[in-house]
């Protein structure tokens, strides 16, 4: 599992003054955005140099509690499969202050060139590190 | 069936040049904003005055194609379910310029009081509205 | 003058439930792709496939009064000024509903190479757009 | 001065793949939001429960070199003049890699009550924090 910390910032609550659902996939990607910093150069690297991205394929949220501003959202990546070019992901999203588990996501994406989107098998720095966080 | 038409805008794209895949939960809101616009004063009416939002308890995505800069998304909305205090829809989202379909969604929202986020009886007016456009 | 109307989406107001103040820029932007539009192609054409976009250099917004959740502005953009690499605009954002001037902004951008960012001389056909919206 | 870390983030590029100009907004606010923490309670209690907020009355930006994708910020706030009911702050964008400065941003704010948007006199608590960061 890979923790993520993610403050909810002024911008991201809607005007019902909770943190857009859609806000939600930024907060996942955010948080596979630092669990790819392991990577040499990190996600920019992958995609802006090596041309490869994940994009998403499939994703599925229940939300359970809303997010509001001055909370502070824990993000918890766990690998749940490594395909050949497929990488399943669920992210649970939990509020720091009372614990409360406020979403959980299926998350499906792709190995990709960014160029072309096309799928591209993982590469093995990418698989090695995934490898650590499966559930 | 209710369509919505939504080009994608400059600044909706990602570091790959597509649509980021958050961005789909705000092109399938602007879809319901403009169904509701048939309520009288619209979504801002029932959520500002009457206290009455319809927040995201699941959305499932299924991404086909990608949408970029330039493309025209339309978002077919269909209701497949009015419950009690809740109601399914499912998006569909497609490339106007090809029809090739970008994505589809499965959505459920609630009713809900804005101000204390709980669960409401969905409002007359916006069940008679649903019930047009049910799959 | 070209008159470009936007109303206020759910998402764009803060946890103040005001427009947030960056958001202007999105408007303003939005403005310019829609007066953009007479361009062959459009400005998905000219960036994307003539490689010409319109950086922002300089702007400055005075802040009046605020936009909300269901507010719809009118934004109108008058060219000031067509130089050889660069263009001034006047963008003034009111309130449909009761015609209040919510903010003003002046905002220079230049013509560049977006896979370079070099400026480039204005081409002839955004110079003769911009001339029929002089102020 | 008081200098806040801004990685650039996936989605803040637009379709010119660099930082769209607006989004500068959203880094110098992030910037003031990191600033408050020392009050008590942060940004979040001062907005939420003090009902206390600094909307932005004034911004003018210059740009002087893009961020990409992989770039990460440095802004460094620094109030320039701590008025009756407003603030004046100088926010300089550095690339943090080759220290080129991105842009430059004079900003004025003023102190107001969330629920009605109208001013009132800065908090002692606030004026303290200021105070310390004056350039």
């Amino acid at each position: 599992m890979f923790r993520f910390e993610r403050p909810v910032r002024f911008v991201e609550v809607d005007a019902a003054r909770i943190v857009f659902f859609g806000r939600f996939c930024d907060y996942c990607h955010d948080a596979l955005e630092a669990l790819f910093e392991r990577l040499d150069g990190g996600y920019p690297r992958l995609t802006m140099v090596r041309d490869i991205g994940v994009p998403t394929v499939h994703i599925a949220f229940d939300f359970k509690a809303p997010l509001r501003y001055g909370d502070v959202a824990l993000v918890d990546v766990e690998v749940l499969r490594i395909g050949e070019r497929s990488i399943g992901f669920r992210h649970t999203l939990t509020r720091k202050a009372d614990q409360v588990v406020c979403a959980v996501a299926h998350h499906v994406v792709v190995t990709a060139r960014i160029s072309r989107i096309e799928t591209v098998p993982i590469p093995d720095d990418l698989r090695a590190l995934l490898g650590e966080h499966l559930a």
